[in-house]
């Protein structure tokens, strides 16, 4: 994760790790707003340093990947940083406005499916006649170091700001087990907690450590878009299970409080996703503690985002 | 404006400086986002400010003021951070969430009329019954100070993050004309044009650079309610004049633009009055400049925000 933050030096945004007084009471939250990384998502940092590690010329033969959202964003991005190709299997019922913004960063697409292995097997085709290199979501170790570096800035962040301070626990939104298993590896050898937030229903990592064991899971519907996995990652679950203290769920509901919240209070706009571990660490009575919660991503659609605010708002007048 | 900053050190947030790649076309812009300041606004820099250059017993006796918003809430945050009493002079039409924030802060509010000369007599009436002190809302070299440390801050972060660059120009809200002279004030000595921004029929800045002298407006109808001046102040037109290359107009349609591209593609919440200076910076061809734009704050009611979002959002599927 040292060596991958070293890579990523001038390829990604420190992004800015912020103690929040207008949301804790009695805790001291540190939400680093990945939200304002480059595409508005932490995926730019994994895709970005998985870019960087391969030759010049496997480069030049472009990159391929298969992706719901903001990690095909983030492919079609690091493509754009380097002058290469992207190409990239989405699901024929992605949001438009997600296909919209990988289309306007130069990226192709190709429609395949609505599942991942649908879109898995796609890219593979792809490969197949374009002799790309596939970039993986999140069961990679390069892609694992890069998300971990979102973690040690925030580590830094604390400490610069609190004269050395640590946290005691740190909220990590689960998906594919990327951002959480680079969190686990850059807080090695520190007193932090690694807890998990997944959506009720869509809890793959919680059942696997319960039995020990990957779980695939049928991902129950969610507003948290991003994280509804079938299966978290071998290599993310390996990590994990050495390391995860405590793992959470949330309901739409607590989704959805957490994010409005955030908006109305803090100023900052994240997804569903992305409020998951706030609502984590917003549903439980930490008193005294310094808890660092990762706000991952900040991609939803104007009319959801509407939505939201016009159900989940204080009343005011 | 440096002494401010010394003496403003621990007390205020020193903001992010996010220089935006998903706003600007051509250009590069620097938002400096006050917004996301304590209570949500610049105007905690200068208020803190003021509190701070008080003797322990001209603080003890308490603080008083009048505003009808954000500098409400920044005397009462001060007060509170000194564990001293704020009294302040609102109007009876103040909207509900503004007027329960300060009360949240632990102020008292009188509630006087609907316009500022009746709120200051208030604040007068107060300062004779408590022997309190009066912190002004902008017309004072201690709030001008405060208010220039946002403007020093954005122009260490640009040197600091470009290697020693320095802005083109920077763009400034305008109510009463704290942040803008404490901007002149900052940027003294540099390069910087200093361009303000203020709603269309609001534009008593504009008015008084125009005739040379500071002329009274009856403030038209604008969504942004924090620049609705009845005059600016002396000592911030006597600054002004001197520095002020450019005085840019906006409408409301435009300010509501720029809000719904800010939240919705750099993830940033502010309120109308913190979105003038980016519409003035969006509605303009400024190709390979390097333009600084102040966010000054975020305070919005949600149902404002829903209207806004759904009725300026780009549409998609």
């Amino acid at each position: 994760v040292v060596a991958a933050a070293e890579r990523l030096r001038g390829h990604i945004r420190r992004t800015p790790a912020l103690c929040s007084g207008e949301l804790a009471s009695g805790a001291e939250l540190w939400l680093k707003a990945e939200n304002l990384q480059y595409i508005g998502a932490f995926k730019a940092r994994g895709a970005m340093h998985a870019a960087l590690r391969l030759s010049p010329e496997e480069r030049d033969r472009g990159f391929i990947t298969y992706s719901s959202g903001n990690h095909a964003q983030a492919v079609a991005f690091a493509a754009r940083r380097f002058g290469v190709s992207a190409h990239i299997a989405m699901p024929v019922d992605a949001p438009r406005v997600k296909v919209d913004v990988v289309r306007s960063l130069g990226a192709h697409i190709e429609f395949a499916g609505t599942t991942s292995p649908e879109r898995h097997q796609a890219a593979l085709r792809i490969q197949e006649q374009s002799g790309g290199v596939i970039i993986e979501p999140f069961d990679d170790p390069d892609i694992i170091a890069g998300q971990g570096t979102a973690t040690l800035e925030l580590i830094d962040q604390v400490a610069e700001q609190t004269g050395g301070g640590t946290l005691d626990a740190l909220v990590v939104p689960v998906g594919g087990g990327g951002l959480i298993a680079g969190a686990c590896l850059a807080t090695m050898g520190t007193p932090t907690r690694i807890c998990s937030a997944e959506p009720v229903g869509c809890d793959a990592l919680a059942q696997s450590l319960a039995r020990g064991e990957r779980v695939p899971v049928e991902p129950g519907p969610t507003i948290a878009d991003g994280l509804k996995p079938t299966m978290i990652g071998a290599l993310n679950f390996a990590i994990a299970r050495e390391r995860v203290s405590e793992s959470f769920t949330v309901s739409d509901d607590q989704i959805a409080g957490a994010l409005v919240a955030l908006l109305v209070r803090a100023k900052l706009l994240v997804e569903p996703s992305g409020a998951a571990a706030l609502a984590v660490a917003l549903g439980r009575a930490l008193p005294g503690q310094r808890i660092g919660v990762i706000l991952s991503g900040g991609n939803i659609a104007p009319e959801r985002l509407a939505e939201l605010v016009g159900r989940h708002a204080p009343a005011s007048g």
